[in-house]
């Protein structure tokens, strides 16, 4: 397919950089995806010049994925949207950054969460992947709960439900806490036979080794098992209360979003359950979103500066 | 002061390597203490590199501490005790270390601390410190509790108190924990105003950063802040326990060590508090005996294998 320069410039390429990977879409101006690509880790606290590589890489991956490898980045609009850069410092440094797009305009990931799951109205998201928090878009005020960080905080994340796990197999092996089935399903997955070899196994690994973990704590959670059932209602308990937090903002919506949502879900308290909204788009969409409304604020300061 | 070559051949070198940092002594063959030195960390699982150098750095400080820069390393035998060796990789890595010493034996950090405080004979030892765990060695027999690394487990040692800290002084200010003079003091501690300076103030940190704010939990627990008495009654109630779980392997007598332990100590309980012994000496010393422990057995065996 082939685009005129004009059509070209009506492109946008949105960006979705977490913990664990970095999405990127190719979007024209009636809202069609042409093309998409993921690359690596996209959090620029854990690697800033990782963050960027994953940023590049993903775009052209999208490009070659829409067939669009001769139009080169420096034509097209970018609305980033990372995890980490809602922390001062490293929003700064990405802002800083001599990117190869046209234009960029740099969100937190958990706006272009919001945005894009709410087709860019008011609303809330609970984000619980590698990572968790709350975050909420309401009358042009932003706020968030969580987003404390691997391993203090972003508890009801893959990242947290891992450690947990370890932490609770390792006390059970000392003879701290019941036997359970997790036990051996955690020595399954690593390739363990004693708590020694889970000692070494884990030394020193990021919250994205334990999210890999998470998944098999509520496998053996909906076996029954009493210590990864007291994980997984943990877990819940607290999504429950950031849900909590968040309709006090009075948001239109919520959604839950991130990959660990699904299995979090049947955990949440029903009554928070019920208000809950499946997403309209995923994150990458509303950064696309979040740049036109940027673009959109600009065209008009420059008219009023004109005036 | 002077030695013959005779002599210099009795004096050994006692290291005693932690997660933040290495100690070495050199001791005479009637226990005299002739120089001491400490250096940076030694344990060689937070990297193999730094132990080494760490193990050699301390060597020559207590050699000149002692006066005695004209021995070389070479003619002295170490008895090395570390963290991190009871992990089978690490062991194996650590022995085939093409060491500066005459000769060396090498013990975990626990099996040195264990002998010093109780003068080589049988006993047990509680570890606090940066990491926790328990040791007892009965009748040949080494037996562990804990030692799991932080920050999955190392409950009760200064590493989970820091760890608590934050986690809960960022729960609070989100309005899920109550609120608590922990805030005030952590902020104060790392010089931060909001959550977010404190989320970026310990992104990524180790376990020796939140080992230093272990002592403003203990600070704040004394003034009776709820939050603060709630984080060191569980870190105290799981060191009790980890007592208990020794006391089963019927040591003649046990001691509570490392850094956090003078802190630590009233909050176990009474009926441990009462048994617990005072060490007679610290790790390093522990390790100067090993290594004539073991000096020993191969000489034994050496006859046995002439006769």
């Amino acid at each position: 397919m082939l685009y005129t320069k004009d059509e070209q410039e009506k492109l946008f390429l949105g960006i979705d950089g977490g913990g664990s990977k970095c999405k990127a879409i190719i979007m024209t101006a009636d809202n069609q995806i042409l093309g998409s690509g993921v690359s690596g880790p996209g959090n620029p606290l854990h690697g800033f010049e990782q963050a960027k590589d994953s940023i590049v890489k993903a775009s052209y991956l999208a490009l070659m994925d829409a067939g669009l490898t001769d139009i080169p980045l420096n034509t097209l609009i970018a609305g980033v949207g990372l995890a980490g850069v809602n922390l001062p410092q490293q929003f700064r440094q990405m802002s800083a950054w001599q990117h190869p797009f046209k234009e960029m305009f740099l969100a937190t990931d958990l706006l272009v969460a919001c945005l894009g799951a709410h087709q860019g109205q008011d609303g809330a998201v609970m984000i619980t992947g590698t990572g968790s928090c709350g975050f909420s878009y309401v009358r042009g005020q932003e706020f968030i709960v969580g987003a404390h960080g691997f391993p203090h905080g972003d508890k009801g994340s893959g990242g947290w439900f891992g450690l947990q796990a370890v932490e609770q197999v390792l006390l059970s092996l000392d003879g701290f806490k019941p036997a359970s089935e997790l036990t051996r399903m955690l020595m399954d997955k690593l390739e363990c036979s004693t708590g020694t070899d889970i000692v070494e196994a884990v030394a020193g690994k990021p919250a994205v080794f334990y999210a890999g973990l998470a998944n098999l704590v509520f496998d053996v959670a909906e076996q029954g098992d009493a210590l990864a059932l007291a994980i997984v209602h943990e877990g819940g308990a607290y999504i429950s209360k950031v849900a909590r937090r968040l309709w006090q903002q009075e948001p239109p919506a919520m959604s839950i979003i991130g990959g660990l949502s699904v299995r979090l879900m049947p955990w949440l308290d029903q009554e928070i359950r019920d208000r809950l909204r499946a997403p309209v788009s995923p994150p990458e969409v509303g950064s696309v979103l979040f740049a036109r409304q940027q673009q959109a604020l600009l065209a008009e300061c420059a008219v009023k500066v004109n005036h």
